[in-house]
This record gives C-alpha cells, sequence and structure tokens, in this order.
C-alpha cells in the first residue's frame, strides 16, 4: 500500500481526530497511488495515523476511514461499519423506517451517505474514494438490509470538487410506484428520484415535534416548505389553518398530495411563489400569523457568500417577525455549516431589532439524531433551528 | 424624574433591546438622582429609551425596566411584570411547584430573582435598584402569590460590585419544618436558608430528564452532586449502581436524605470528595462508569479568570472521559457564561484527544425553559450541557 508522510507540524487535527488530510499538508508520498486507492498515513515522525483513501484533485487530498493498519476496500469493512451505524440508530430509535443511516465522517465513512426509506436505500458518494468503493458499498448494504431498490442521488456539486460527475442512478432492484413512509404517525410520499436532497429532510426530524404546544388554535405560515412536513406536523398538532409556501411548483404538488395523504378536512393550504416577495406582500397587507417557520435552504454555499447569505437570513427573519401575532413562535433553520450558530443569533439579534420586537430565544435545537455530530470534527454540525418566541 | 442622556453614538446595544447601559456611556445627567432611583433614559438625539434605576456605584451605571415613560416603583408596576412572568411559565409547564418565577433581565425585571418551592419564595436582590424597591416587590408577590416564606438569599458576590452586602434574611411569613418539592415525581428536601444558590439547581430540570435511556443497567458517576439531583433521576431511570460526589459535607448529607426521600433500596451512594483527587484516584484504580455527570459550580466568575477555569474544565473532563466504557456517556457542563459554547466545545475536543476517546456530540442542551433566555441580551444565556457518548 502507499503511504501518505505528513509534514512536521500538521498532524495535530487529524490525530486530534479529524479525518481529513489537506494537499498541503502532504510532506511525501511514497509508491504512486491510484486516484481513489487506500494508502496508509503517517505523522512526519513515522507514527502510524490509519487508512485514508487519496483523490489528488481534491483540496482534502486524503480522508481517514480508519485509525489502524486496515483494508478499507473490502464488503466486510462496510460492513462492519453499516452494522455498527445501524446498531447507534436503533438504540436511538428503535426500529424506524425512515432514517439517515450512514452519515458520512460522523459514521467513520467521509463522503458517504445512505438514507433509508422503508426498504428503498437512498445513496449519496460525495468523494472519488466512496464512488470507487461502489460495488463493496453496495455488497455490505445489501448483505445487511436486502434493499428492493438502490438509488444513488449524485447530484450535488460537490462531488465536482472532487472530479465527479453530478447525475442519478438506479443503482439496483425496481422502485416501487409509490412510496410512503411513516414520520411520528404522519405518512408522506417520498420522491426518491425527483426529490430534493435523498427525498425528505430527516434532519428536522425531531424539530417537527417541538411545534406541540406552539401551534394549537393558531394560524400557521411554513416557508420553504417543500414536501409539506412541518405543515403537515402543524396540522396534526392543532393548527387552525396552515399555509405552506414554496417556489417549486413540484414540491407544492408532493405537499398538497402529503396533506391528502393525512387529512380529510383542508387546514393545509399550499401556494407556489417566491419566499422573499410573498413575506413583503403579506406584511403589506397586514397579515399576522400566531406561528412562522421558516426553513430555508442553504443560503450559504460557500464562505465567500457568507455576507450575502447573511443579508437573505436577515430579510426573511426581520419579515417573519414583523408578521407574528404578539407571543407568536418563529420556528427559524439554518442548515448552513459556514453560517455558525453565534452568526446566526447575530443575524437574528439584528433582525428583532430592525423588526421593532422583543424576542425570547427558547431554544436553540441541532440536526435530528441520525445525523450525529462527530466532537473532533465540527464540520459535521451543520443544522440549526431556533425557536423563538414574541414576548 | 432625573434624566440621563448617552453618549452619542452608544445607543444602538439599548436600542436593539439590551437593558444595560454603562456609566461611560452616559453624556449628561439631568437633576441629582439617588443611588437606586428611577430615571428617564434618552439618546443623544433626545429620543426617549425608557425609564431605568440608576446606581452611580457599579459599572452597570443603570438598567431599564421599561420601554416607556412608566412609574418602576409601584407594586403594581411589579404586579404586571409577576403576571406575565408567571404566565409565562404556565404557558410552558402548566402549575408546577418548584420554579423560577423571576430570571431577572430576561423577564424585564434586571437584578431580581424569584424562586418559587411549594408555597415559600427565595428571592435574590441582585442590584441597588431592585434593593431599593424590596417592600413593592414583596407587596406585588403577597397579592399574587401568598407566599407562607419570604426568603433573600442575597449571599451573593454580585451584590458587593452594587456596593451591597452579603446577607441571608427572612423577610417574611414563617419556613416550614420541612420543604419538600416534586420533579418528575421524585422529591427533595429542600435548604432555602443553607442550600447553594436559593435552596435548589432549577437550571438543571429538563436535563436531568435527558438521563432517560442512557442510564439503565448502568453504572453512574455523579461528580459535583450537590443535594442529588442528577444521582436519583439515574437511579429512577435505571441506574445499576450511582455514586454521587460532593466535597461539601452537608451536600452529602442533604443527598442522602433525599434518596431515602425516595428509594427503599440502596442504589445511591454519597461520597465526601474533591472532585479532581477522586476523578484522580477512580483513573488509577482501573473504575469504569456507563455514564458519567460533571456538573461542576462556575469555575469562571469573571473574564480573567477563563484560562484558569478552561484548565479546570479540560482536566475533569479528560479524566471523565478515561473513566468511560465504551458506548459511555457523559453529561458535561459548564453554567459560567464567560465560558462560551465554542470554548465549552473545543476544551471537550481537547480533552478527547488528550484522553484517547473518539466522542460523539449527542445533543447540546441549555438552561431550563423558566430560565428563559431573552434574544437581545446574550448574558442571559449561561448554562451549557454536552451530552457525549463514547463512539
Amino acid at each position: 500500500m502507499s503511504r501518505l508522510h505528513l509534514k512536521p507540524g500538521h498532524d495535530r487535527r487529524v490525530r486530534g481526530g479529524h479525518p481529513w488530510i489537506f494537499s498541503n499538508e502532504i510532506g511525501r508520498l511514497e509508491g504512486d497511488p491510484e486516484p481513489g486507492a487506500a494508502l496508509e498515513v503517517f505523522t512526519h515522525q513515522g507514527e502510524l495515523v490509519g487508512t485514508a483513501y487519496y483523490n489528488p484533485q481534491s483540496l482534502i487530498a486524503a480522508r481517514l476511514l480508519s485509525r489502524r493498519r486496515e483494508s478499507i476496500d473490502t464488503a466486510e469493512f462496510f460492513l462492519e461499519r453499516f452494522e455498527k451505524a445501524l446498531a447507534y440508530r436503533r438504540s436511538l430509535y428503535g426500529e424506524l423506517s425512515a432514517l439517515r443511516l450512514v452519515f458520512g465522517e460522523a459514521d467513520g465513512l467521509p463522503g458517504l451517505i445512505v438514507d433509508r426509506y422503508n426498504d428503498v436505500l437512498s445513496l449519496q458518494f460525495l468523494t472519488l474514494g466512496m464512488e470507487r468503493r461502489r460495488e463493496a458499498i453496495l455488497q455490505a448494504l445489501d448483505q445487511l438490509l436486502e434493499p428492493s431498490a438502490v438509488v444513488a442521488r449524485n447530484d450535488v456539486a460537490v462531488r465536482e470538487l472532487e472530479g465527479l460527475p453530478q447525475k442519478i442512478e438506479l443503482l439496483a432492484g425496481k422502485l416501487p410506484d409509490e412510496l410512503v413512509i411513516n414520520e411520528h404517525g404522519l405518512r408522506f410520499r417520498i420522491d426518491v428520484t425527483g426529490g430534493q436532497k435523498t427525498g425528505h429532510f430527516l434532519d428536522q426530524k425531531e424539530n417537527h415535534v417541538a411545534l406541540q404546544g406552539r401551534v394549537a388554535g393558531r394560524r400557521v405560515l411554513d416557508m420553504f416548505c417543500y414536501s409539506g412536513s412541518w405543515s403537515i406536523h402543524a396540522a396534526r398538532y392543532g393548527a387552525r389553518e396552515v399555509t405552506g409556501v414554496d417556489v417549486s411548483a413540484g414540491a407544492v404538488a408532493l405537499a398538497r398530495q402529503n396533506a391528502e395523504l393525512n387529512f380529510q378536512d383542508k387546514v393545509c393550504d399550499f401556494v407556489q411563489a417566491d419566499a422573499f416577495d410573498l413575506l413583503r406582500d403579506l406584511q403589506r397587507d397586514g397579515e399576522r400569523f400566531g406561528t412562522i417557520i421558516l426553513d430555508p435552504p442553504a443560503f450559504v454555499k460557500s464562505r465567500k457568500k457568507l455576507q450575502e447569505a447573511i443579508r437573505g437570513y436577515l430579510t426573511i427573519n426581520r419579515r417573519g417577525m414583523e408578521l407574528l401575532e404578539p407571543g407568536g413562535f418563529l420556528f427559524t433553520c439554518s442548515c448552513s455549516y459556514h453560517m455558525d450558530r453565534e452568526t446566526f443569533l447575530d443575524t437574528l439579534r439584528k433582525a428583532a431589532q430592525q423588526a421593532g420586537r422583543e424576542m425570547r430565544l427558547i431554544e436553540m435545537r441541532g440536526q435530528a439524531y441520525d445525523h450525529p455530530v462527530l466532537l473532533a470534527c465540527p464540520e459535521t454540525e451543520y443544522l440549526k433551528c431556533a425557536i423563538l418566541q414574541v414576548v
């Protein structure tokens, strides 16, 4: 196996448990590793750090999959990792039909996402190293879960950084005509090949439940509603009236179908509109809501775009706060890693000041438990969900 | 009423909703306000900011109690604030016999703490402004709650900054021979005059419940256990064996009494010892625990002491991590405002590295809902409770 020797003084992060090695941290390569190949990583002093896969095209030139000398290419390796990841989810949830089974770095498998919707698996191969191990991964998943279908949702921009094309593929089996999952006793149709992400936003699972006690009898506005998860939970928890808004006609259609799957009466209404425009119009018309949900897509795709993104968050949150009744609740989220907790809170503080509303921070929630955070790898923590209330 | 005019450019924080005015932000005083007296606050441009009380001896020279021109000296004023604070708690908890009814700045009453233990009230007057309004406050509390006894737990160092002496006083009524509160169906004896803080740590209420599912069948270590809240909750949630440790003989005695109040069998054992010494001894003896709780007193009393405090947190957390079994849970807390979330996480990251343990951050919790956080006043957010697990 090839060997990667770190530059002097560049071993602190990886020895601290972080799995990434940047290209400028490589002192010396022994052997001539293929892109994607496994290599052993050593400190400058010659101490073994672990086993990684290599990609000379990426800024993150190597990612550690093991802290010892180990084959990282076999189905056996992946099976063991998957069993561990599954055991962790079982300890949290018991049996759950829709969940994230593998969350990349946090599960010791950098670059791999495995989401499970009943017996369908929706995967993301985010790195060349994982792409090259596809067969071993599929074999291990087949052995552990016997899926009826496996889809690769490789339509993600981050693959370009690895020199990989974006595409959606059916890798194995046959997709069912209709795929409906159960979440907290509610039913959601999942569009595995056409929907956003891998088909559903599993990371807000536990946050949806936090609506309980904060929507009953209220008029609710759900911005960026996608397939209606927040809206439908709000209706279940007793909202008087729910308006879900999304700019995508497909999302609105899916949200309507999901509402019909769950309720006979029409508490939920879904509207296709641009969020910024609609919030402004609602404000102009003097509309008021008891609870507002702002769960936008990642405005910050990179550190460079942070300032622009902050302005976006500031605008929607200011307008959201202005639209709240006294005592009204705001559920406001950011799923951008680059928007850290303090920056997000500062932005909310400014929004409250501009809106002239005194706000109480009831709780700052994070991502669902099946998206674990690895203490040594801050990049695994990305979702913020602040619950605020007008004092 | 006297008038305080802010210096040019020093109105942004208070206009943003923060209630403090520092002495170096005062441009001009009109009138000759007594220490503790009410005054109207204006921007440099002559715009009214609100009504505050004044203390020329404190660095925080004025604290806003109202955002308009209003009498802040009457029982009526306090009654209205107390009713609002109580309504908020009722919306969260329904009726609860032990809770923080007033959390200073976060309830629009800077410098005042009111904790309720059944029909006994335990108060803290943290500022001269509140001290001077004692009669109006007691009258309003009497009207709203008809307490059987009111105690002032004014034994807090922060009063010295306001030029106030530290003392514990019975202000009204008569204390019962025994005061026992109910928390999550468990019983705790409260020592209102002799115990720590106002007698009990109400701010960890909801965090105690997070032990559920993380202690059953396990051996549990509870460091800095005080009156045994964490230990007794752990026993209730099925811990096999619980060891509570506190340096104070009084705390250990109280914890033992509380365990006896709740259980016939002796799952909980309490030990009087120094935490740092005991953790080292347990490590030396090769002891292992399934779940460890580290809930130390505020190591950081001021920004100046932060580095020293970080070393303290680092040491106890490293030792705690070393003592955990594989899959073991660590509940680790910091109640110091100056130890912010990121610094605390960084310290935990270092501790994990030194301990050679890979840790998952399951959840970062905060203070109980009856200690609300005012978005505009970051100082109201102080408690961090990280739940970690050995991967």
